[in-house]
C-alpha cells in the first residue's frame, strides 16, 4: 500500500467522521453515533469508499480504541466509589446483573449457543455514562444526588463490565472445561484486581519519581507506554487488549489532575478515536437492517436492555424517591462505546457472526438515542412544578 | 496480524524510543538521534525485535511523519519572514545553494547518476532549526540578532527545501524529458506557491468561521483534516505527501496562537513521531557502518554539509561581524528530520539504495551532534570576555 493510499484512506475516514459528528452535534445527538453510521454509509457494504478491511484500518482502529479506553480509565477513580458509597455500588451491580441475565436467557431461549448468549449478555452490561453526563450537564443537574449516583454507578459498571468481558473473552478462546473456566476466572480477577486495587495507590504514592525524567511530557509518556504494554500483556494472557488500556488509564486516574493527563489525552482521542467508530460502521452490513428477523430480535434485545437497566437500577435506588430512582434507571440506559467494543471483540474472536454484530449495534444505537430524550422528559417534568 | 501483535510492536517501538530519548536528553544530545539509533539497535538488522517491515510500521510511521511536518509547518509563519527581513532571506538562500551544489557535484564526480546526485544535494539543503533553537534558548541567547537571523533563515530554508524536494521527487517519478521537467516544476511551484502565499491570509481572514462549528476542538480538527487531505493530494499530483502536511501546518501558522493549535498538536507529536524515527532506524543496515568505502563517502558528505552551510551562511551575513556570522553559519548546520525525510523518500521511490540511505543518515547524525558543541564553543568564548 503506497503512502498516498494510506493517507487518502485516513483522510476519507477522518473527514467523514468529523462531518457526521458535526451533523449529530447540531441534531443534539451523540456524535459517536454519527461516526458509526457514516462508517456504514461510506463503507464497503454501501458506497464502497472504504475497502472491507485493510492493514491501515486495523492499525488505526486498534490504536483508536486503546486510546479511547485509556481516556475512559483516566476518568475512573477508585477513590470516588468510596465517596458516592453504597447506593452507587448497589445500583451499578444490580444494573449489571439483570440486563446480563435477560440478554443471556433470551438468546438461550431462541436457540443461540452458550458463548453467543454470554456475549449478548455482556454487551447489555456496560453503561456509557458520557452521554447521560452530558445531558445532565446541559440541564444544569450534575450536582443533584441522583446524578452523583449515576456517575458513581457507572464507574462500578465499567470495572465490573471489564471483569465480565475478561472472563467471557477468555472463555471464548478456550475450550469449556471446568478447569479452564476456573483458570480463566482466576487469571482475569487477578489481573483486574491487582490493577484496580493495588496499582493506583502505588502510582499515587510514588508519582514524584516521574519528575526526575528529562523527556518532555514525561508522566503522559510513561502512562501511554504502560497503556500500550498492559494492552499487549492483556492480549497475551488471553484477555481483551482494551482491558489493559482501560486499567492503565485507571491506574493513573488518581494522578491525572496533577499531571494534566486528561488535557494531553484529549487531542489524541479527538484525532484517533473516530477511526475506530468508522471502522466499526464499515463492518456493518446494511442488509441486516432490511432483514425482518434480525430487526425483530434487535428490538427485543433493545427492550430488554432498557427494561433491565430501568428495573435493576431503579429498584435498587427506590429509597431516593420515584422520580430520582427512575432518572437513575434511565440515566444508565445508553450502552455507547462499551457495547460496540464487546461486539467488535466477539467478531474478532469469531464467536459471534455478522448478524449478532448487527443486533448489538442496533441495540447500542437505539439505547444511546432514546436515553437522552427520556431523561429530558422526566426531569423537565419534575423541574417545572418546582418553578411555578 | 492479531491485535495483540499490533500492540506489542507499538509498545516495543514506543518504549524503546522514549528510553533512548531519555538517555539522550541526559547526555544533552537531541533525543531524535537516540530514537533513530535505538531503532537500528532493536531493528531487523541487529537485535531483531522488529520485523524488517510491517503494515503497522508503515501506517504509524506515515502518520508520525505527517504529524511531525504539520507541527513544523505550524511554527513557520510567512509574516515573520518579512520581519527578520533581507538578511535572513539571503542567509537562507545561500545556505541552500552551496550545500546543494557541493553534494550534487561530489556525487557526480564519484560516478553516481543524476537522480542520486540530486537527492544527496537535496538532503544537504534543509536546516533542522529546532536543535539550534534549543541550544540558544538554553544559553539565554534567543533574543540576539544572530538568533533572529538563524530562525528566520530556517523558515526560508524549510520553504525552499520543500520546493526543491517537490521538484526532485517529481523528477524521480517521471522520465526526464524537458517537457515533463517543466511540468513538474510548474506543478510544484503552483502547489507550494498557492499554499504559501495565498492560503495563510485567506485562513487568517476567515478563521472566525471555525467558531460556528459545534464539534469539540473544531479549529484543530479542521486543520488536521486539511493536513490529511493536502498530504494525500500532494501524493496524487506526484509530490511528497509530507510537503502537503508541512504546508497545511503553515497555512494555519498565523492562526495557531489564537486556536492553541501548537498545544493541541504537541501530545500528537509526542505520541506519534517517535514511531517514524524508530522505523527510520530499523531501515538502517548496521553493516554500512563497517564498510570503509561508505564511511569515507559519509565523512566527505558530512564535511561538505558543514562547510556548505558555514561558508554560505556566514558569507552572506558577514556584515554582522565575525562571531555573529560564524554563529549563524554553525547554527544552520544540523540537518535533523528533514534530511531523514529526504532519505526515506528516496528509498521509497527506489531512486537511492541502502548505501546512499546510510550515507545520508550518518551525515544527519553527525551534523546534528556537532552543531550544538561548536555553537557552545564559539558563543561561550564570545560571552566570557564581556563578563570579565
Amino acid at each position: 500500500m503506497s503512502e498516498t493510499q494510506i493517507l487518502f484512506e485516513l483522510f476519507i475516514m477522518f473527514a467523514a467522521a468529523k462531518i457526521a459528528g458535526e451533523i449529530f452535534e447540531r441534531l443534539k445527538q451523540p456524535p459517536v453515533i454519527g461516526e458509526l453510521i457514516i462508517g456504514m454509509i461510506i463503507g464497503a457494504h454501501a458506497l464502497g469508499l472504504l475497502a472491507a478491511e485493510s492493514p491501515v484500518q486495523e492499525a488505526v482502529s486498534t490504536i483508536g480504541v486503546v486510546v479511547l479506553l485509556f481516556a475512559v480509565g483516566l476518568e475512573t477513580k477508585v477513590s470516588e466509589l468510596a465517596r458516592v458509597g453504597r447506593t452507587a455500588t448497589l445500583v451499578g451491580i444490580s444494573g449489571i446483573v439483570l440486563p446480563f441475565a435477560l440478554g443471556y436467557l433470551y438468546f438461550i431461549l431462541i436457540n443461540y449457543n452458550q458463548i453467543e448468549s454470554l456475549f449478548i449478555g455482556t454487551a447489555l452490561v456496560a453503561t456509557s455514562v458520557g452521554i447521560t453526563a452530558r445531558v445532565l450537564a446541559d440541564m444544569g443537574l450534575l450536582q443533584k444526588n441522583y446524578s452523583m449516583v449515576i456517575l458513581g454507578a457507572a464507574v462500578v459498571d465499567d470495572i465490573l463490565a471489564m471483569m465480565i468481558l475478561a472472563i467471557v473473552g477468555g472463555l471464548a478462546r478456550d475450550t469449556l472445561s471446568i478447569l479452564s473456566l476456573i483458570l480463566v476466572i482466576i487469571e482475569a480477577l487477578a489481573f483486574v484486581g491487582f490493577l484496580v486495587f493495588i496499582m493506583p495507590d502505588l502510582v499515587k504514592k510514588h508519582a514524584s519519581i516521574l519528575g526526575y525524567l528529562h523527556i518532555s511530557y514525561a508522566p503522559f509518556i510513561v502512562a501511554l507506554t504502560i497503556c500500550l504494554g498492559l494492552s499487549a500483556l492483556a492480549g497475551y494472557i488471553g484477555l481483551a487488549a482494551i482491558i489493559g488500556s482501560f486499567l492503565a488509564g485507571m491506574v493513573f486516574a488518581e494522578t491525572a489532575d496533577r499531571f494534566e493527563l486528561q488535557e494531553k489525552t484529549k487531542p489524541l482521542t479527538e484525532f484517533l478515536v473516530p477511526f475506530f467508530f468508522v471502522v466499526m460502521g464499515n463492518r456493518l452490513e446494511i442488509e441486516s437492517f432490511f432483514n425482518l428477523n434480525i430487526l425483530k430480535v434487535s428490538l427485543i434485545v433493545t427492550l430488554l436492555a432498557i427494561l433491565g437497566k430501568i428495573i435493576g437500577c431503579s429498584l435498587s435506588s427506590y429509597k431516593m424517591g420515584f422520580i430520582s430512582s427512575l432518572a437513575i434507571g434511565i440515566g444508565m440506559i445508553p450502552r455507547g462505546e462499551v457495547g460496540l467494543i464487546v461486539a467488535a471483540l466477539g467478531l474478532k474472536l469469531s464467536v459471534i457472526d455478522k448478524n449478532i454484530y448487527s443486533i448489538v449495534i442496533i441495540m447500542v444505537v437505539l439505547t444511546t438515542l432514546i436515553a437522552p430524550a427520556l431523561l429530558k422528559m422526566i426531569l423537565s417534568k419534575r423541574v417545572e412544578p418546582n418553578q411555578i
